[in-house]
Protein backbone atom coordinates (compact mmCIF):
# COMPACT_ATOMS: atom_id res chain seq x y z
CA UNK A 1 0.00 0.00 0.00
CA UNK A 2 1.39 3.70 -0.86
CA UNK A 3 1.38 6.03 2.33
CA UNK A 4 1.46 9.99 2.12
CA UNK A 5 2.80 10.98 5.65
CA UNK A 6 -0.49 11.44 7.70
CA UNK A 7 -0.61 13.82 10.93
CA UNK A 8 -0.62 12.43 13.89
CA UNK A 9 -3.86 13.76 14.68
CA UNK A 10 -5.52 11.97 12.24
CA UNK A 11 -3.54 8.74 12.88
CA UNK A 12 -5.25 9.23 16.52
CA UNK A 13 -8.70 9.67 15.03
CA UNK A 14 -8.65 6.35 13.13
CA UNK A 15 -8.96 4.27 15.86
CA UNK A 16 -12.30 5.72 17.29
CA UNK A 17 -13.82 5.61 13.40
CA UNK A 18 -13.22 2.34 13.77
CA UNK A 19 -14.94 1.66 17.57
CA UNK A 20 -17.79 3.61 15.80
CA UNK A 21 -17.98 2.01 12.48
CA UNK A 22 -18.01 -1.11 14.89
CA UNK A 23 -21.04 -0.16 16.69
CA UNK A 24 -22.69 0.76 13.38
CA UNK A 25 -22.06 -2.82 12.31
CA UNK A 26 -23.60 -3.94 15.36
CA UNK A 27 -26.86 -1.94 15.32
CA UNK A 28 -27.26 -2.96 11.75
CA UNK A 29 -26.06 0.13 10.02
CA UNK A 30 -24.55 -0.61 6.49
CA UNK A 31 -24.44 2.92 5.02
CA UNK A 32 -23.52 6.76 6.74
CA UNK A 33 -23.23 10.01 5.73
CA UNK A 34 -20.22 12.13 6.69
CA UNK A 35 -22.59 14.63 8.51
CA UNK A 36 -24.57 12.15 10.58
CA UNK A 37 -20.84 10.36 11.56
CA UNK A 38 -19.55 13.65 12.88
CA UNK A 39 -22.31 14.23 14.60
CA UNK A 40 -21.90 10.71 16.47
CA UNK A 41 -18.58 11.52 16.83
CA UNK A 42 -18.25 15.52 17.27
CA UNK A 43 -16.12 16.06 14.47
CA UNK A 44 -17.34 18.26 11.53
CA UNK A 45 -18.25 16.91 8.39
CA UNK A 46 -15.46 18.55 6.12
CA UNK A 47 -12.82 17.25 9.15
CA UNK A 48 -14.17 13.67 8.71
CA UNK A 49 -13.77 13.88 4.57
CA UNK A 50 -10.55 15.81 5.00
CA UNK A 51 -9.49 12.68 7.43
CA UNK A 52 -10.94 10.10 4.93
CA UNK A 53 -9.07 11.95 1.75
CA UNK A 54 -5.60 11.48 3.21
CA UNK A 55 -5.80 7.48 2.76
CA UNK A 56 -7.73 7.37 -0.98
CA UNK A 57 -11.48 7.82 -1.35
CA UNK A 58 -13.95 6.17 0.45
CA UNK A 59 -17.22 7.93 0.29
CA UNK A 60 -19.75 8.75 -2.19
CA UNK A 61 -21.12 12.01 -3.00
CA UNK A 62 -24.95 11.91 -1.62
CA UNK A 63 -24.52 8.66 -1.00
CA UNK A 64 -22.52 8.56 2.18
CA UNK A 65 -19.82 6.03 3.61
CA UNK A 66 -20.41 1.98 2.94
CA UNK A 67 -19.86 1.35 6.75
CA UNK A 68 -18.01 -2.29 6.25
CA UNK A 69 -16.13 -1.33 3.25
CA UNK A 70 -14.86 1.97 5.12
CA UNK A 71 -14.22 -0.37 8.45
CA UNK A 72 -12.21 -3.05 6.32
CA UNK A 73 -10.20 -0.25 4.96
CA UNK A 74 -9.04 1.75 8.39
CA UNK A 75 -8.42 -1.79 9.56
CA UNK A 76 -6.15 -2.07 7.10
CA UNK A 77 -4.29 1.23 7.29
CA UNK A 78 -4.12 0.04 11.03
CA UNK A 79 -2.37 -2.69 10.28
CA UNK A 80 -4.41 -4.98 12.21
CA UNK A 81 -4.36 -7.70 9.13
CA UNK A 82 -0.81 -8.04 9.56
CA UNK A 83 -0.51 -10.29 12.63
CA UNK A 84 2.07 -8.98 14.66
CA UNK A 85 3.96 -10.70 17.08
CA UNK A 86 3.38 -9.07 21.06
CA UNK A 87 4.70 -10.54 24.58
CA UNK A 88 4.06 -9.01 27.86
CA UNK A 89 6.86 -8.35 30.11
CA UNK A 90 5.89 -7.95 34.22
CA UNK A 91 2.92 -10.34 35.43
CA UNK A 92 1.60 -8.22 37.71
CA UNK A 93 -1.84 -6.45 38.23
CA UNK A 94 -1.80 -4.14 35.16
CA UNK A 95 -0.30 -6.72 33.03
CA UNK A 96 -2.66 -9.44 34.38
CA UNK A 97 -5.36 -7.63 33.39
CA UNK A 98 -4.45 -7.23 30.17
CA UNK A 99 -4.14 -10.70 29.76
CA UNK A 100 -7.21 -11.51 31.21
CA UNK A 101 -9.51 -8.67 29.84
CA UNK A 102 -7.94 -7.54 26.44
CA UNK A 103 -8.65 -9.06 23.36
CA UNK A 104 -5.02 -8.71 21.56
CA UNK A 105 -6.21 -10.75 18.82
CA UNK A 106 -9.39 -8.62 17.98
CA UNK A 107 -6.79 -5.96 17.23
CA UNK A 108 -4.98 -8.53 15.21
CA UNK A 109 -2.14 -9.08 17.59
CA UNK A 110 -0.51 -12.12 18.51
CA UNK A 111 0.21 -12.23 22.59
CA UNK A 112 2.87 -15.39 22.55
CA UNK A 113 4.45 -15.17 26.07
CA UNK A 114 4.50 -13.07 28.97
CA UNK A 115 8.27 -12.81 31.29
CA UNK A 116 8.34 -12.15 35.31
CA UNK A 117 10.68 -12.80 37.99
CA UNK A 118 8.40 -14.38 40.05
CA UNK A 119 9.19 -18.46 40.67
CA UNK A 120 5.29 -19.23 41.42
CA UNK A 121 4.65 -17.46 38.29
CA UNK A 122 7.41 -18.94 35.88
CA UNK A 123 6.78 -21.94 34.22
CA UNK A 124 2.72 -21.77 34.69
CA UNK A 125 0.01 -19.98 31.43
CA UNK A 126 -2.46 -17.31 32.58
CA UNK A 127 -5.74 -17.12 30.25
CA UNK A 128 -3.66 -19.92 27.90
CA UNK A 129 -0.56 -17.58 27.64
CA UNK A 130 2.73 -19.15 28.95
CA UNK A 131 4.96 -17.07 31.13
CA UNK A 132 8.91 -17.42 31.47
CA UNK A 133 11.85 -15.93 32.92
CA UNK A 134 12.98 -13.29 32.72
CA UNK A 135 16.19 -14.81 32.57
CA UNK A 136 15.31 -16.71 29.12
CA UNK A 137 13.98 -13.08 28.04
CA UNK A 138 17.17 -12.07 25.42
CA UNK A 139 17.57 -15.81 24.31
CA UNK A 140 14.07 -15.33 23.15
CA UNK A 141 14.19 -12.22 21.61
CA UNK A 142 16.93 -13.18 19.37
CA UNK A 143 15.13 -16.69 18.55
CA UNK A 144 11.44 -15.01 17.96
CA UNK A 145 11.02 -11.41 16.22
CA UNK A 146 8.72 -9.61 17.96
CA UNK A 147 6.94 -6.43 16.82
CA UNK A 148 5.39 -5.30 20.40
CA UNK A 149 6.96 -5.67 23.72
CA UNK A 150 3.55 -4.79 26.26
CA UNK A 151 5.81 -3.00 29.21
CA UNK A 152 4.11 -3.26 32.23
CA UNK A 153 6.97 -4.20 34.62
CA UNK A 154 7.43 -2.12 38.20
CA UNK A 155 9.09 1.60 37.04
CA UNK A 156 11.95 0.72 38.99
CA UNK A 157 13.24 -1.27 36.15
CA UNK A 158 11.42 -0.04 33.12
CA UNK A 159 14.44 1.66 31.39
CA UNK A 160 16.46 -1.34 32.13
CA UNK A 161 14.35 -3.45 30.46
CA UNK A 162 13.57 -1.28 27.69
CA UNK A 163 17.57 -1.01 26.99
CA UNK A 164 17.05 -4.61 26.80
CA UNK A 165 14.22 -5.17 24.14
CA UNK A 166 15.61 -2.08 22.24
CA UNK A 167 19.77 -3.88 21.88
CA UNK A 168 17.72 -6.97 21.02
CA UNK A 169 15.86 -5.61 17.95
CA UNK A 170 11.68 -5.08 19.59
CA UNK A 171 10.24 -2.72 17.40
CA UNK A 172 7.54 -0.95 19.57
CA UNK A 173 6.76 -0.82 22.90
CA UNK A 174 3.30 -0.47 24.48
CA UNK A 175 4.92 1.72 27.70
CA UNK A 176 2.02 1.24 30.98
CA UNK A 177 4.99 2.21 33.56
CA UNK A 178 4.31 5.45 33.35
CA UNK A 179 8.00 6.21 33.02
CA UNK A 180 8.86 8.17 30.00
CA UNK A 181 11.19 5.92 27.68
CA UNK A 182 11.66 8.42 24.62
CA UNK A 183 15.08 7.95 23.89
CA UNK A 184 15.79 10.83 20.96
CA UNK A 185 17.72 8.52 18.69
CA UNK A 186 16.61 5.14 20.03
CA UNK A 187 15.44 3.07 16.31
CA UNK A 188 12.35 1.44 19.62
CA UNK A 189 8.64 2.75 18.97
CA UNK A 190 6.93 3.78 21.89
CA UNK A 191 3.82 4.32 22.74
CA UNK A 192 2.57 5.53 26.22
CA UNK A 193 -0.46 4.94 28.12
CA UNK A 194 -1.73 7.79 30.26
CA UNK A 195 -4.72 7.12 32.54
CA UNK A 196 -3.87 10.45 33.54
CA UNK A 197 -5.37 11.80 29.95
CA UNK A 198 -8.31 10.26 30.87
CA UNK A 199 -9.44 11.08 33.95
CA UNK A 200 -8.57 14.77 33.45
CA UNK A 201 -10.47 15.08 30.55
CA UNK A 202 -13.25 13.74 32.83
CA UNK A 203 -12.42 15.99 35.35
CA UNK A 204 -13.15 19.43 32.85
CA UNK A 205 -15.89 18.32 32.40
CA UNK A 206 -17.26 17.95 35.95
CA UNK A 207 -15.61 21.14 36.63
CA UNK A 208 -17.88 22.46 33.81
CA UNK A 209 -21.36 21.01 34.31
CA UNK A 210 -20.54 22.11 38.26
CA UNK A 211 -19.99 25.56 37.39
CA UNK A 212 -22.51 25.54 35.18
CA UNK A 213 -24.72 24.64 37.73
CA UNK A 214 -23.25 26.86 40.34
CA UNK A 215 -24.23 29.68 37.86
CA UNK A 216 -27.29 28.53 37.46
CA UNK A 217 -28.21 28.96 41.18
CA UNK A 218 -26.66 32.19 41.30
CA UNK A 219 -28.97 33.58 38.83
CA UNK A 220 -32.11 32.22 40.90
CA UNK A 221 -30.70 33.64 43.41
CA UNK A 222 -30.58 36.91 41.80
CA UNK A 223 -34.32 36.91 40.97
CA UNK B 1 -13.88 31.49 36.13
CA UNK B 2 -16.14 32.52 33.33
CA UNK B 3 -16.20 29.81 30.53
CA UNK B 4 -16.69 29.26 26.91
CA UNK B 5 -18.00 26.20 25.14
CA UNK B 6 -14.61 24.77 24.29
CA UNK B 7 -14.67 21.60 21.75
CA UNK B 8 -13.72 18.83 22.85
CA UNK B 9 -10.66 18.19 20.41
CA UNK B 10 -8.95 21.09 22.79
CA UNK B 11 -10.37 19.46 25.61
CA UNK B 12 -8.74 16.34 24.76
CA UNK B 13 -5.33 18.31 24.69
CA UNK B 14 -4.85 20.24 27.49
CA UNK B 15 -4.18 16.88 29.57
CA UNK B 16 -0.91 16.20 26.89
CA UNK B 17 -0.26 20.24 27.79
CA UNK B 18 0.31 20.05 31.24
CA UNK B 19 2.19 16.40 31.28
CA UNK B 20 4.84 18.36 28.62
CA UNK B 21 4.83 21.49 31.01
CA UNK B 22 5.60 19.23 34.09
CA UNK B 23 8.28 17.58 32.10
CA UNK B 24 9.88 21.12 30.80
CA UNK B 25 9.72 22.27 34.93
CA UNK B 26 11.05 18.89 35.65
CA UNK B 27 14.21 20.04 33.25
CA UNK B 28 14.39 23.48 34.54
CA UNK B 29 12.74 25.31 31.22
CA UNK B 30 10.82 28.04 32.72
CA UNK B 31 9.96 29.79 29.44
CA UNK B 32 8.83 28.13 25.71
CA UNK B 33 7.84 29.50 22.29
CA UNK B 34 4.65 28.21 20.80
CA UNK B 35 7.00 27.32 17.75
CA UNK B 36 8.61 25.38 20.65
CA UNK B 37 6.06 23.87 22.46
CA UNK B 38 4.82 23.18 18.83
CA UNK B 39 7.57 20.89 17.78
CA UNK B 40 7.54 19.42 20.96
CA UNK B 41 4.16 18.02 20.77
CA UNK B 42 3.60 17.61 16.74
CA UNK B 43 1.75 20.44 16.59
CA UNK B 44 1.40 23.72 14.61
CA UNK B 45 2.28 27.12 16.88
CA UNK B 46 -0.69 28.62 15.55
CA UNK B 47 -2.74 25.52 16.90
CA UNK B 48 -1.30 25.81 20.09
CA UNK B 49 -1.76 29.47 20.14
CA UNK B 50 -5.58 29.14 18.59
CA UNK B 51 -5.91 26.81 21.91
CA UNK B 52 -4.97 28.60 24.76
CA UNK B 53 -6.95 31.60 23.54
CA UNK B 54 -10.17 29.38 24.07
CA UNK B 55 -9.09 30.01 27.91
CA UNK B 56 -7.64 33.60 27.67
CA UNK B 57 -4.36 35.12 27.34
CA UNK B 58 -1.22 33.25 28.20
CA UNK B 59 1.48 34.15 26.63
CA UNK B 60 3.56 37.43 25.36
CA UNK B 61 4.82 38.16 21.93
CA UNK B 62 8.37 37.91 21.33
CA UNK B 63 8.67 36.39 24.98
CA UNK B 64 6.52 32.91 24.79
CA UNK B 65 4.87 31.33 27.77
CA UNK B 66 5.76 31.31 30.94
CA UNK B 67 5.92 27.76 32.25
CA UNK B 68 4.53 27.62 35.69
CA UNK B 69 2.25 30.16 35.00
CA UNK B 70 0.62 28.19 31.79
CA UNK B 71 1.29 25.20 34.08
CA UNK B 72 -0.99 26.51 36.57
CA UNK B 73 -3.62 27.63 34.28
CA UNK B 74 -4.43 24.58 32.66
CA UNK B 75 -4.53 22.02 35.70
CA UNK B 76 -7.19 25.07 37.01
CA UNK B 77 -9.28 24.77 34.30
CA UNK B 78 -9.17 21.26 34.51
CA UNK B 79 -10.34 21.38 37.42
CA UNK B 80 -7.25 19.99 39.74
CA UNK B 81 -7.18 22.09 42.30
CA UNK B 82 -11.14 21.15 42.97
CA UNK B 83 -10.40 18.25 45.28
CA UNK B 84 -12.97 16.38 43.44
CA UNK B 85 -13.79 12.78 45.32
CA UNK B 86 -13.67 9.26 43.79
CA UNK B 87 -14.56 5.45 44.61
CA UNK B 88 -13.50 2.76 43.31
CA UNK B 89 -15.60 -0.16 42.09
CA UNK B 90 -14.33 -3.45 41.44
CA UNK B 91 -11.08 -4.76 43.48
CA UNK B 92 -9.65 -6.87 40.37
CA UNK B 93 -6.74 -6.75 38.42
CA UNK B 94 -7.48 -3.48 36.76
CA UNK B 95 -8.70 -1.94 40.14
CA UNK B 96 -5.56 -3.17 42.11
CA UNK B 97 -3.19 -1.53 39.44
CA UNK B 98 -4.79 1.63 39.49
CA UNK B 99 -4.98 1.59 43.25
CA UNK B 100 -1.15 0.59 43.48
CA UNK B 101 0.46 2.95 40.72
CA UNK B 102 -1.79 5.36 39.59
CA UNK B 103 -1.24 8.52 41.93
CA UNK B 104 -5.42 9.96 42.23
CA UNK B 105 -3.82 12.88 44.47
CA UNK B 106 -1.31 13.72 41.67
CA UNK B 107 -4.43 14.56 39.43
CA UNK B 108 -6.75 16.49 42.29
CA UNK B 109 -8.64 13.30 42.90
CA UNK B 110 -9.72 11.31 46.67
CA UNK B 111 -9.54 7.89 46.37
CA UNK B 112 -11.82 7.79 49.16
CA UNK B 113 -12.85 3.90 49.37
CA UNK B 114 -13.35 1.08 47.23
CA UNK B 115 -15.98 -1.84 47.18
CA UNK B 116 -15.98 -5.43 46.32
CA UNK B 117 -18.52 -8.53 46.85
CA UNK B 118 -15.05 -10.74 47.66
CA UNK B 119 -15.66 -11.70 51.60
CA UNK B 120 -11.71 -12.00 51.66
CA UNK B 121 -10.89 -7.99 50.39
CA UNK B 122 -14.46 -7.01 52.51
CA UNK B 123 -13.01 -4.85 55.68
CA UNK B 124 -9.57 -4.67 54.94
CA UNK B 125 -7.40 -1.87 53.19
CA UNK B 126 -5.38 -1.85 49.80
CA UNK B 127 -2.40 1.02 49.42
CA UNK B 128 -4.31 2.72 52.10
CA UNK B 129 -7.78 2.53 50.46
CA UNK B 130 -10.52 0.83 53.01
CA UNK B 131 -12.06 -1.92 51.01
CA UNK B 132 -16.32 -1.80 51.63
CA UNK B 133 -18.61 -4.74 50.88
CA UNK B 134 -21.05 -4.22 47.62
CA UNK B 135 -23.97 -4.32 49.76
CA UNK B 136 -22.88 -1.14 50.98
CA UNK B 137 -22.41 0.84 48.38
CA UNK B 138 -25.83 2.60 47.73
CA UNK B 139 -26.10 3.56 51.55
CA UNK B 140 -22.48 5.20 51.03
CA UNK B 141 -23.39 7.00 48.19
CA UNK B 142 -26.43 8.41 49.92
CA UNK B 143 -24.37 9.38 52.89
CA UNK B 144 -21.39 10.67 50.75
CA UNK B 145 -21.68 12.76 47.45
CA UNK B 146 -19.27 11.12 45.01
CA UNK B 147 -18.28 12.84 41.69
CA UNK B 148 -16.41 10.18 40.41
CA UNK B 149 -16.36 6.31 40.33
CA UNK B 150 -13.85 4.31 38.71
CA UNK B 151 -15.62 1.47 37.33
CA UNK B 152 -13.24 -1.85 37.36
CA UNK B 153 -16.11 -4.38 37.54
CA UNK B 154 -16.49 -7.63 35.44
CA UNK B 155 -18.46 -6.57 32.82
CA UNK B 156 -21.45 -8.96 33.02
CA UNK B 157 -22.12 -6.46 35.78
CA UNK B 158 -21.27 -2.89 34.21
CA UNK B 159 -24.43 -1.97 33.52
CA UNK B 160 -26.20 -2.86 36.97
CA UNK B 161 -23.76 -0.81 38.81
CA UNK B 162 -23.93 2.16 36.48
CA UNK B 163 -27.28 2.27 36.64
CA UNK B 164 -27.17 2.23 40.83
CA UNK B 165 -24.43 4.93 40.43
CA UNK B 166 -26.52 6.90 38.21
CA UNK B 167 -29.97 6.75 40.29
CA UNK B 168 -27.64 7.37 42.89
CA UNK B 169 -26.09 10.99 42.18
CA UNK B 170 -22.61 10.09 41.04
CA UNK B 171 -21.56 12.82 38.67
CA UNK B 172 -18.74 10.72 36.51
CA UNK B 173 -18.16 7.30 35.82
CA UNK B 174 -14.62 6.72 35.01
CA UNK B 175 -15.00 3.52 32.55
CA UNK B 176 -12.48 0.58 32.34
CA UNK B 177 -14.92 -2.32 31.42
CA UNK B 178 -15.02 -2.15 27.09
CA UNK B 179 -19.09 -2.03 27.80
CA UNK B 180 -20.27 0.65 26.26
CA UNK B 181 -22.64 2.86 29.15
CA UNK B 182 -23.20 5.70 27.25
CA UNK B 183 -26.94 5.79 27.71
CA UNK B 184 -28.65 9.40 25.89
CA UNK B 185 -30.63 10.89 28.61
CA UNK B 186 -28.27 9.62 31.22
CA UNK B 187 -27.28 12.44 33.55
CA UNK B 188 -24.24 10.55 34.55
CA UNK B 189 -20.96 11.59 32.22
CA UNK B 190 -19.15 8.38 31.34
CA UNK B 191 -15.57 8.54 30.22
CA UNK B 192 -14.28 5.55 28.35
CA UNK B 193 -11.07 4.47 28.80
CA UNK B 194 -9.93 2.25 25.79
CA UNK B 195 -6.70 0.68 25.49
CA UNK B 196 -6.75 -0.16 22.00
CA UNK B 197 -7.14 3.23 20.89
CA UNK B 198 -3.37 3.52 22.21
CA UNK B 199 -2.50 0.28 20.76
CA UNK B 200 -4.20 0.63 17.14
CA UNK B 201 -2.06 3.81 16.69
CA UNK B 202 1.16 1.95 17.34
CA UNK B 203 0.06 -0.20 15.38
CA UNK B 204 -0.42 2.03 12.61
CA UNK B 205 3.37 3.51 13.52
CA UNK B 206 4.87 -0.68 13.61
CA UNK B 207 2.88 -0.68 10.05
CA UNK B 208 4.52 2.13 8.67
CA UNK B 209 7.84 1.23 9.58
CA UNK B 210 7.93 -1.92 7.82
CA UNK B 211 6.54 -1.06 4.98
CA UNK B 212 9.44 2.12 4.23
CA UNK B 213 12.11 -0.62 4.75
CA UNK B 214 10.20 -2.83 2.29
CA UNK B 215 10.02 -0.12 -0.32
CA UNK B 216 13.81 0.77 0.46
CA UNK B 217 14.82 -2.95 0.29
CA UNK B 218 12.87 -3.55 -2.96
CA UNK B 219 14.60 -0.04 -4.12
CA UNK B 220 18.04 -1.51 -3.54
CA UNK B 221 16.90 -4.62 -5.63
CA UNK B 222 15.94 -2.77 -8.36
CA UNK B 223 19.09 -1.33 -8.71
Amino acid sequence: MKRLKVSNNVIRRLPRYLRKLDELTDNGISRISSFELGQQLGLTPSQIRQDFSCFGEFGQQGYGYNVPALRAQIATILGIDRGFSAVLIGVGNIGKALMDNFCFSEWGFRLDCAFDIKPELIGTQFNGVPIYSMDDLVKYLQEHPVDVAVLTVPKEVAVAVTNTLTENGVEAIWNFTNVELTEPNSPTLVENVHFSDSLLSLSYFVSERKDERAAKAARVEKQ
